[in-house]
């Protein structure tokens, strides 16, 4: 189904400088390009599309990219929503391979009213962190769920084998990546982007199109920090457990807190932060 | 003219882990909350608000973060279409100092048409790159000047400072910072946020409302890596010169070739790379 038509890196030349020298050289950049995302709905007999959004991502894995940002997001509720994916049939290369689009099932509706958490906070009770966690009661499926223990040893070991399969990153220095592991810390899925968000959308759309939503019992890890939204889409997936290599945000916490989720922030080689849902985290005797 | 009045950091409990043993401790995290970005115009005779934007923000210089926003969007065209900035009559505290208006002269119109640059290159002619830079090409009021030449010490320099004047980084470890010098490396602004956009947006909107766009002959500075926004961003305000501490995208690349703009990447203590405009950068003898 996941078609990669766009390279996620290109060459270019470059002056590297190094203590006081310097030469010409070639380096690999990650690419960036807009995606946007449409979803085609049944409206009054004929097909519609709508476009939803338009994101800067690394491209690669386009569909599991719109999937799961429209789950994320509360646009689509499920796997059964959706008819296929398809790049646009209206554009030709390379701007074809910019556009996904989402076919609805017939029965499935396109509520744009729960589109937008920004639009939908201001118009309820103002914009602030509380209305921003009640969005996320809203639109969110259910309570993460995974009442599993885990040891220190286990963090180190998944930190590893994030940095280990992050074949772009290695290369260009220049994105993010989000993987889940069970709760033995056997790699699921790892997925990389210029784009934080996008990479966690592209996870959540893994899970969405296989089938393996909620991620109960499973662990979220993610290579840069932990923002809301990055907790929110944790939180759509059912992810009990995030762990990050850098900082959680203020409203990051809260959400943790108020969906009963384990947050770990620094996660680094010998050490790590658990800022909440101590109880998933035993130490070794 | 700037009021901070929520704080840019929280305390929180955690369960702090190094090597083997572990204690409860306070730590410090960064402030995210939604800041909507309003926009008040005379219209038929009274004043209309029309929302423009949410972003999660880091609360201080939240006037300089909307200014900014709407200038390096294309909404407004400069300081002078800026009648005053406010936080909302309309809301009590807290979420009062969550939302920003940004009121324009009686003359200036709000032209949505230009507001999304989504929108526009999606009704134009497909989304690509190119498409992209073409929208750039629509609203940027003209080219960077800045016929200065740079040497490395003086890039070494600039990172040590941006470095020094961190605070919040300091006590967080997250959030990023933009920063501006003059051509001798003396340091003109710093702004942190955990939002990298927010950050150069703060800058920007720092610089038009102290009236000193274009940034012509200066020197940006990110704590991050260099995405198309980003140089649009600096772009718009005319800075010749953009360095970084990460790595640059593809489109970021292409936007700087085709301004003139110097793309510095990964500045690191002794080693950096350009990746256009090298004629800015001279080795030293």
């Amino acid at each position: 189904m996941i078609l990669e038509r766009l390279g996620p890196v290109r060459r270019c030349a470059m002056f590297a400088y190094n203590r006081g020298g310097g030469m010409r050289k070639y380096d690999t950049v990650i690419t960036e390009e807009p995606l946007e995302i449409r979803v085609v709905h049944h409206r009054g007999g004929r097909w519609v599309p709508t476009p939803i959004a338009v994101t800067m991502r690394t491209p690669g894995h386009d569909f599991e990219l719109a999937a799961g940002f429209l789950f994320s997001e509360g646009v689509i509720r499920g796997r059964d929503d959706i008819q296929r994916l398809e790049y646009s049939r209206s554009e030709r290369p390379p701007k074809k391979f910019n556009q996904v689009e989402l076919w609805l099932k017939p029965h499935a509706e396109l509520d744009t009213q729960r589109l937008s958490r920004h639009v939908y906070t201001t118009a309820s009770c103002g914009v602030c962190g509380q209305a921003s966690l009640e969005w996320v009661e809203k639109i969110c499926p259910g309570r993460p769920v995974g009442d599993f223990r885990v040891k220190p040893g286990l963090l180190f070991r998944i930190l590893k084998k994030l940095g280990g399969a992050q074949p772009l990153f290695r290369s260009t220095g220049g994105l993010h990546a989000t993987a889940v592991f069970d709760a033995r810390g056997r790699l699921r899925v790892l997925r990389e982007d210029i784009g934080r968000h996008n990479a966690m959308d592209k996870v959540v759309g893994w899970a969405l199109l296989e089938r393996a939503l909620p991620l109960s019992g499973h662990i979220g890890l993610c290579s840069g920090r932990l923002s809301f939204e990055m907790v929110q889409k944790a939180a759509m997936a059912g992810l009990p457990f995030m762990a990050a290599v850098g900082a959680p945000s203020s409203l990051a916490l809260e959400l943790a807190r108020a969906y009963g989720m384990t947050l770990v922030g620094f996660l680094r080689h010998r050490r790590f932060n658990v800022y909440t849902g101590n109880e998933r985290v035993v130490l070794e005797p």
